[in-house]
């Protein structure tokens, strides 16, 4: 048994998970409460820490918690605050972590769930021993967390990495941010299935999709349509891929990174998202880029819920910091 | 005077510019030499290093070289070579790096001149006392230069930061790159003679660009119409600011920096090209960002040439992370 632990805890708009996790990014033991979103910040906390205390006492010889990490959307890194979550009745500015430390005298951070992510792979996946990468999420939106000369970048405002936001189109489809043709409208669970109503209407090819609709339409649907050889639901990964590669073709001209990892629900299509978004990329890409940028998959260890590990490699990437300065 | 000086050095395709720069990015001495781009590598080493004797020996107390920086086309940090540079004709990699200190027993550092640049504003200039900005050059092309975490960006393989080649229009203008609608295409100081013509093409409007040929047309040429109120050149000036301003916008959603510095030729035309800029990189910009960045000018100091300064930072930037560590 580890002599320290930190928590991990990973807010959702349903569920909220969390757990204990030791350095080597194993889960000791891991939970899930309702997040309940109509109810106040106050309240969840107060229901995660009674959580926490739980779990900690059931354990044979209790370690010490070293800090607590959390995602959370719209998550301020600097501050610990979260600001204007759309899918929480949490109106305003929330001090997340001073509520944390109200019960729990030990480190308390925050981030989003994609710099969350990025960290994860950092310490216990796919990134270890990688300077320079860049970790997408491909949920119902898309994230993404950078990190360069080793160090996650959160930037001037705790708010960096939003490659979801970038613009593949000004004219292009409508974003729930309130402008148009965003990557994440493209590129993202909820992107492929607006793609296949897209091709669904410009093309005559049978499809069993043609029977859903639009509602029930999922990215699994799509995948395993897919997989059966359905035209329209591979022309809508492969469309998909054409728009992130190119998307991230431009993010490897800025920062240079030797991989890109993609997780998340659209990730776990495998090879039919990976194999055009890499066909894509490479088109797209700077001469002095091609073929050095590696596409991974998540390296996680399984056992875990990904999202918890790396909201505990946030507060251990921190106590690390710490420890070296 | 001086205990130490660091050499800056700025490989042009015609013109090669050195000089001696103190810790507080004071140009000692200053002096150019012809590159001549069809001689080789060494036979440039050669001159160089001879006038760098010559004007270290002219000062009345010479003080001490304490290293090279030199901004270089193509250059590689992490190798300290040029690879393939199409201006020069140094076939293949050179070590630029190694023929100094065949001469020179100090530190030598290259990288390409955006990178120094965005070093310059670190030390000496604009970005003096900010953690995260980027630096954008407006010339022939279109370079940049990440500070992220206090860091310039070098990425995986020491050519981070080339958003000239991002993509504006997968199917838009030819690039010298080989690709079609790289955002140096439109923004830039060539970028903006080529929408002049595409702007004369599509209108009526009379214009005294009218009578300038495709090949003798320049941004200052531009700037000098648009000053008298030319509705053409004005017309460039809008639509390379919507460009420039909406991949800014791109760039902030990766790193998030608190400034953008223009410098270069194109951004001597100051408002002209400064305030469609900024009012379409507000358009394009994700919520969380949106009135935070600060779009600068370069605040390098008078009377020396930024990019002798710039490669004269990037020794000094080094050797405050070797004294540090």
């Amino acid at each position: 048994m580890a002599d320290e632990v930190t928590v991990g805890i990973d807010i959702g708009g349903t569920n909220t998970a969390l757990g204990l996790v030791d350095r080597e990014g194993r889960c000791v033991v891991l939970a899930e409460v309702p997040t309940l979103a109509e109810q106040d910040a106050r309240s969840l906390v107060t229901r995660l820490c009674d959580k926490v205390e739980e779990l900690h006492r059931g354990l044979a010889e209790p370690p010490k918690i070293a800090g607590i990490g959390i995602g959370a959307p719209d998550a301020n890194y600097y501050t610990g605050t979260v600001e204007h979550p759309p899918n929480l009745n949490w109106p305003g500015v929330t001090p997340l972590a001073a509520l944390f430390r109200e019960r729990f005298d030990v480190p308390v951070v925050v981030t989003n769930d994609a710099n969350a992510a990025a960290l994860g792979e950092m310490l216990f996946g796919a990134g270890r021993g990688i300077r320079d990468f860049i970790v997408i999420t491909l949920g119902t939106g898309l994230g993404s967390g950078l990190v360069a000369n080793g160090e996650l970048i959160y930037g001037a405002d705790g708010f960096a990495g939003e490659l979801g936001h970038t613009v593949v189109d000004p004219s292009g489809r409508q974003c729930a941010c309130g402008k148009r043709g965003c990557l994440e409208t493209y590129a993202s669970a909820t992107g492929i299935c607006r793609t296949v109503f897209e091709l669904l209407c410009d093309s005559t090819d049978d499809s069993e999709l043609r029977d859903v609709g639009f509602e029930d339409l999922t990215a699994e649907r799509v995948s395993e349509a897919a997989l059966r050889g359905d035209k329209v639901a591979l022309a809508a990964f492969e469309s998909t891929g054409r728009v992130l590669g190119m998307k991230l073709a431009d993010a490897v001209a800025h920062t240079s990174p030797a991989a890109i990892i993609l997780v998340g629900g659209l990730a776990k299509a495998g090879d039919l998202i990976f194999v055009p978004t890499k066909r894509w990329m490479e088109e797209f890409l700077f001469h002095a880029f091609k073929g050095k940028v590696k596409l991974l998959r998540s390296g996680m260890p399984t056992g875990g819920d990904p999202a918890v590990l790396g909201a505990a490699a946030l507060v251990w990437a921190e106590l690390a910091k710490v420890r070296l300065s």
